[in-house]
């Protein structure tokens, strides 16, 4: 085989200059997840097909990867499904396992299976690739990183504030007060309260979906929508107000009030439905607390048609966007997670940062560090066997002294040397002339300090 | 479904505690890596089928998780195959992509397809979990990580002297100097002159494989191993006595004198082979530089019978043993690993330290470091509504001032809240008393400190 080799569509290698970034995000992350109390956990990346299917919808359980059983699998492959040539019919009887497609599935599988190790409330971070059968395309990925945040076992709103305050800190830090972004809350139980208060609770969940598109397709192409669905005109132009009452806070914490207000708004409109209030009295809670305490650059804004899909969210719903990107990070509560795997009654509440897309803003918006120290710092060049018997000693003692260095591994010209140190962004050269005096100087620089012991080098390399 | 989850066979979860002492693996491992020069890069889990196959026998092929097409895969399947229940002829026309087995090939797979964008010597790390439909047992899973560094694109023997201190480096931070471990070190190019002198050149490999087994079988077995492979008695006796010379070097560094006479004596042994000579020359300009550099806490040796296979390396080869253990690290010199994918003549070094076999080692021999910082530090209990009043805007400047802390998020007993608070490993525990006034005190101590302001608290607790 002498085909130029390649990778899957929509998965990707990662250089090192895209790791030192990825890992940049990763790290600031976690840092703010364990300030928090949350502690790390992982799973693996292979869980029983079993597991997997059936928690999230047909769709999902077709973004699901697959893994061949081993050795003879038609062996106990189902002969009718073989027969009919049926692809559906056949998987479950030659792969039992497959690749999880997000984090929360196998957490929950965790929780139950570790209930008696696992001390409640538990906040557990979990920073891992997932894969998706996905149709790949700009920004979407077949294999990419999630990094979640959960508490499980524990009621308290105290634990949305936490989540939203995670959010505010970590693009605190990766955005450096210098992009605009919106955390959207909402409440699943407000979504019921609006839907019930124009008497239309048995439809939810189509209207749900169709007010979830405000955003992207217009009042005009929701409200044709609705009309489809049967909804009466009068309810729809009801259900149009209502989602109307959308409460930014920019950053200036003394706004805070027109989210309190939206809130107070919104209740008088619905009345009393049965979960309509809770829900605007949850997020009253949460908002409450946030004023008090504070937040560094996050726009909040109430958004009583946020839905994130009508996947397994119970009370709170967040979503956070940056202008002219999609969803960057999403949570929420959700009230029974470990019920499919028999444990019943066990709140849950998360949040997942999407990295990639968050690699992509960072990089849009030239917002990374510089990485100092992340790669070789000096490089001893070599010209002459001298160098290398004269440099290997110092080369030794340089790393000693946490300073990461190479030396040439071979005698070579001085300009591939030096092409060497260019496109590895090498700060620092030492060389030697022909009279054996010895040499360093900054890469990007000409002037040459000369030196003759280690202590020395050392010094010039730390004091820069 | 309530039947009690569980997890393929030969995976794992990991808990908090078992991810702390990993990260601590991990970490310490990178922290090396990159001191010697070393750039991180990732590749994805999935890789194209005919990437992986054919690159280690087929033993390794059917070691290879194959991922099932998505959609209607029966469609395209090899109806041949099908008719005939053929599963291993029908595999590639319903699986074109696979779960990498191992670093190296991704790695080599890496190197070509980004050949333009590579400076070369290009010495890359790749810490990432590999997938092998290995028969699970003790101490051998599906699924489990390894850390590899090589450089590719330099023969220069420096590379192996950098590849064997770091090996030293790692252990002499992982151990303390604890324990007693073993570099064995070896070239391929002596093992083809033990066999030229001997006569036997024809059987290689078949002699290779069974002087390969000393150390498990015993020198009786192997000879009658070789007999059964036709070699004559005397070539058998000489064998074993070429095999015999075994060079330890104690952590003494004047003991180095001991490998360099073995292989001078092995030298006179094996006269003027094509390449026996030549692999003398090269182990002995690795051993006398580091010599020269010296060494930690590694003890070394030469070992004229170790072969690690019958894989790629065509150089040095390095294994590293501790008491009682299997192989922790291993690696070697293949001067043609990226000839399948088109780019000749290519020659690279690496190692790879066995991360879950060097996690059993450390837990055996209790050697993990108190992991102070990774969780939570402080936890403010809740007893009253006004404790959360009180103790919320403290909460967050203590995380304010890096440090780990939570609040229960719920009034709760006081015994349950310690019960946490014992489990959770929590340093600190904040109190409030009826009269509102405020105490801290270490979890495992009685004595409390009395605190008013949220700036006496950070002091004490950063004053421990």
């Amino acid at each position: 085989m002498s085909n130029k080799p390649s990778i899957p569509k929509g998965t990707r290698d990662f250089s090192p200059t895209q790791m030192a970034r990825r890992n940049y995000i990763f790290d600031t992350i976690k840092a703010v997840y364990k300030k928090y109390g949350f502690e790390q956990i992982e799973t693996p990346a292979m869980e029983n097909l079993s597991t997997l299917i059936g928690t999230g919808g047909d769709e999902s359980d077709n973004l699901i990867f697959k893994i061949l059983n081993s050795g003879d699998y038609l062996n106990k492959a189902d002969e009718n499904a073989l027969a009919t040539k049926n692809s559906n019919g056949l998987t479950r009887s030659i792969a039992e396992k497959a690749l999880h497609y997000d984090l929360t599935v196998p957490f929950a599988r965790y929780v139950v299976q570790n209930q008696n190790d696992i001390t409640f409330p538990f906040r557990r971070f979990q920073i891992q690739p997932v894969w998706r059968a996905d149709r790949p395309q700009k920004g979407r990925y077949r294999e990419f990183y999630q990094c979640d945040a959960d508490i499980i076992g524990s009621d308290s709103l105290l634990n949305e504030v936490d989540l939203i305050k995670i959010i505010d800190a970590v693009f605190s830090e990766l955005f450096q007060d210098k992009l605009n972004y919106t955390i959207s809350i909402n409440n699943r139980k407000i979504l019921q309260g609006i839907v019930e208060s124009v008497g239309e609770t048995d439809k939810f969940e189509q209207i749900v979906v169709a007010i979830d598109k405000l955003d992207k397709i217009g009042i005009d192409k929701v409200i044709t929508e609705l009309i489809e669905l049967g909804i009466k005109e009068k309810a729809c132009e009801d259900l149009m107000v209502l989602c109307s009452i959308k409460s930014v806070n920019s950053k200036l914490d003394s706004n805070f009030e027109t989210m309190l207000e939206g809130l107070k708004h919104l209740s008088s409109e619905i009345g009393d439905t049965a979960n309509g209030q809770k829900g605007i009295e949850e997020l009253n809670f949460v908002f409450e607390k946030l004023k008090t305490l504070g937040i560094k650059t996050a726009n909040l804004e109430f958004d009583p048609t946020l839905a994130r899909g009508l996947g397994y969210y119970t009370g709170t719903i967040i979503e956070v966007k940056v202008d002219n990107f999609p969803s960057i990070c999403g949570g929420g509560r959700y009230d029974d997670l470990t019920g499919k795997f028999g444990l019943k009654d066990v709140s849950g509440v998360g949040i997942s940062f999407g990295a990639d897309r968050i690699y992509d803003v960072l990089l849009d918006n030239e917002l990374y560090p510089k990485f100092e120290g992340d790669s070789t710092q000096v490089l001893f060049t070599n010209q002459d066997p001298k160098d290398e018997e004269c440099f290997l000693p110092m080369l030794f003692a340089l790393r000693e002294a946490e300073i990461n260095a190479e030396i040439y591994p071979e005698a070579a010209k001085w300009k591939k040397q030096m092409t060497f140190v260019d496109r590895k962004n090498i700060e620092f050269v030492v060389s030697s002339n022909q009279d054996r005096e010895l040499f360093v100087k900054k890469a990007t620089e000409n002037e040459k300090h000369k030196f003759s012991t280690t202590d020395e080098l050392i010094e010039i390399i730390k004091n820069k």
